[in-house]
């Protein structure tokens, strides 16, 4: 079959999906997602074993070791997805509720239902645990989804969609609600991304490269993560004890996430206290530190940060380091180099606090917190299909309600318009 | 001045004021719509004088009698653009409102925070009230507008925009928050969707024609509203005497607005004992019908209805009308023809009430009320920029709320991550 002609059918089968999904009761969602968990944890052998052909496709393609690592399924990892679908069967149903519901002058009565964007295109690379994750959340919030998974897992994919679908025939749900697109070619993603009449919202989860090339090319809106360029203001109001422990774990935590700092802005009034303290905590666990001209007079012996480190996401035990005037110097320069991501105040200073908060305009914006607070899980989400760095729709972390939106609903009792 | 280098000019002058509009507080932002208002009255002959410049032009390029008539300022319509601003200073201030905010197991403290959207494009055509309009709503939920009113408004809408900056600046507000693009060249359209990096979402407001353009070479996510092939269906559980009000209502009380019933569905149960009776009204209204084959069964002389016809929005005294079997059958028309703006069901059935309710994918849904209703002053919004279609971040009348969005706010106390 020709490859549009194959998305089509998989769009026109996910829209007639979508229509069944989005009346599906409580129950019947979680039954699914539970069903689907045991037919994992059953099936762990052979998960596995489709997962070692993936490997060794791979390891044939001469893959590096870090992709490898992502594209691995361990015994951990298939107990630690059965586990995501039963969490998410235990989360409140978002579809449904309704909110706000008040009297007009006109007697109508007005409020907003909460209810499924309708079909949900997941484009995504190597984990094959993607593949469930975005089934359960879809699935819970009453969404019908086409998973397009990398090819290195397509093996592990398919083994999953095949259990997926028991479940959601187990729940008397129809198992189109969740295809992942059984081909290779890369043809299937420029057609996922160009049928707006089957697939209402894209969720990409990948590297910039792919999200650039999405942004320009989709014709379907979507909820994207695109850097994460987040930053810790240290104020000279701030507590000290605060300041080193949440910049040591906003930065060492872990390197590779997109809640990690990547610049240190601090308060000239501070600079001299707090920056030599910072940089034994940094050396001791070798981190890198570029400062700009003020910081290296105090730091003397680190590299000089140029124009570039302020724009950059390290993802890296790298640092770029600011000292700033005042707050609003440090709110400028997170609105102008920043990514609109994650974003903290390190203070005990009130105003300044709530002007941070109010000014910085960031997907999340914190007061004496670390930055690697920002996920779905920290927030009570729940779980999350992605954090988004837009500003229509969602922001943030993006869970169950990310996937919804709310319509109207009207009760009336006869009433016209005058 | 080449017109991208005027159009990129406008979009950085747009983007620094949107900062300085998002920490503006109520009293400034209500102060400029009042100081608006007021130089709008008492400018009132300069703007007729503005205007007729318009009209002289419009009709010596042998513009017709409609869009002459959206293009007229009258005495009444300079009054109601006034009213309607210090409405917007009546409503409350969306901005900085913070919602949820509860304590997690690590001590933070994760809510949300209502801010404003950034830059707001808004393309329109003849009507110069939708300048004030929007201007109005852009101020008071804090973002930063350019605006693109139609070539034939153009000296009006210059006369408005010098109004409206000299409101801007009286409240202390950078005048650059407001700015009308100053050039009828036709590439400024396509400038403005094309410079993401200064504005953050386009409002459309126009016909068909134009909104199609928009979707296809917009390269900025828009709000926006395609069509109104709004739905009344007539259960056979309904009271009649509601049944024959909502149906005269939702179709004659206006003919050319979105939210005008264009498909009458009417369940066979209750197709004989009501459609004579609506056609009584409807004939006395000199409304053309055009039905399905067992509606011409029972209405003989009316014309049949093509395919067509359940696709069209007619915006003229023209009616489809359609008997269906029960509730379900009404559902799946309106989810397979409709344009998911706005439907109604007439029933006293509890448990199809509800189902209608519920599965429905429309941005309004209503039971026994005309779906002339659909609109931000009858829903209590104060005002709009428009009705959405799409499904994404505003489905429906967009109000303040609309031209907002939530950041996730954390307070901490020093937390760091585990």
């Amino acid at each position: 079959m020709d490859i549009n002609d194959y998305m089509h059918t998989l769009g026109r089968q996910a829209r007639a999906a979508s229509r069944a999904m989005a009346k599906a009761d409580t129950a019947a969602k979680n039954q699914a997602l539970l069903l689907i968990a045991a037919a994992i944890r059953r099936e762990t052998a052979a998960l596995k074993a489709a997962n070692a052909q993936d490997l060794d496709a791979a390891r044939a393609n001469g893959l590096d070791a870090a992709l490898l690592d992502r594209l691995t399924l361990s015994d951990k990892a298939i107990e630690t997805m059965a586990l995501g679908l039963e969490q998410i069967a235990q989360l409140p149903d978002p579809i449904g509720e309704m909110s706000s519901l008040k009297y007009r002058p006109s007697g109508i009565q007005v409020g907003q239902m909460r209810v499924p964007l309708g079909v949900i295109g997941i484009i995504y690379e190597a984990r094959p645990n993607v593949t469930v994750d975005a089934a359960g959340l879809c699935i819970k919030s009453g969404n019908a989804t086409i998973l397009r998974g990398g090819s290195e897992a397509i093996a592990c994919n398919r083994a999953l969609a095949a259990l997926v679908k028991e479940g959601l025939r187990g729940a008397g749900l129809p198992d189109d609600a969740v295809q992942v697109v059984d081909t290779t070619d890369r043809a299937a993603v420029g057609a996922l991304i160009s049928m707006p009449e089957y697939v209402d919202v894209i969720v990409p989860r990948g590297g910039k490269g792919l999200i650039e090339r999405l942004m320009r090319e989709s014709k379907i809106p979507m909820i994207k993560h695109l850097d994460g360029i987040c930053h810790v203001y240290v104020d000279d109001k701030a507590d000290l004890d605060k300041a080193l422990r949440i910049c040591d774990n906003a930065k060492t935590h872990r390197y590779g996430t997109c809640n990690t700092m990547e610049t240190l802005l601090v308060a000239q009034g501070i600079a001299a206290q707090v920056l030599p303290r910072l940089a034994d905590i940094y050396n001791a666990k070798l981190v890198e530190l570029r400062g700009c001209e003020q910081t290296r007079a105090i730091l003397k012996d680190i590299k000089a940060a140029i124009e570039e480190d302020w724009r950059t996401e390290y993802l890296a035990p790298i640092l770029s380091i600011k000292v700033v005037g005042n707050v609003d110097a440090a709110i400028d320069h997170i609105n102008t180099y920043g990514s609109k991501h994650t974003d903290s105040i390190v203070t005990e200073d009130y105003s300044r606090a709530l002007q941070f908060l109010r000014e910085v305009d960031s997907a999340s914006v914190m007061v004496n917190a670390s930055t690697r607070f920002a996920d779905g899980f920290e927030y009570g989400l729940g779980a999350e299909i992605g954090i988004s760095n837009d500003k229509l729709h969602a922001r943030g972390p993006v869970g169950l309600e990310g996937l919804t939106s709310l319509k109207y609903v009207v009760f009336g009792h006869g009433e016209v318009r005058q």
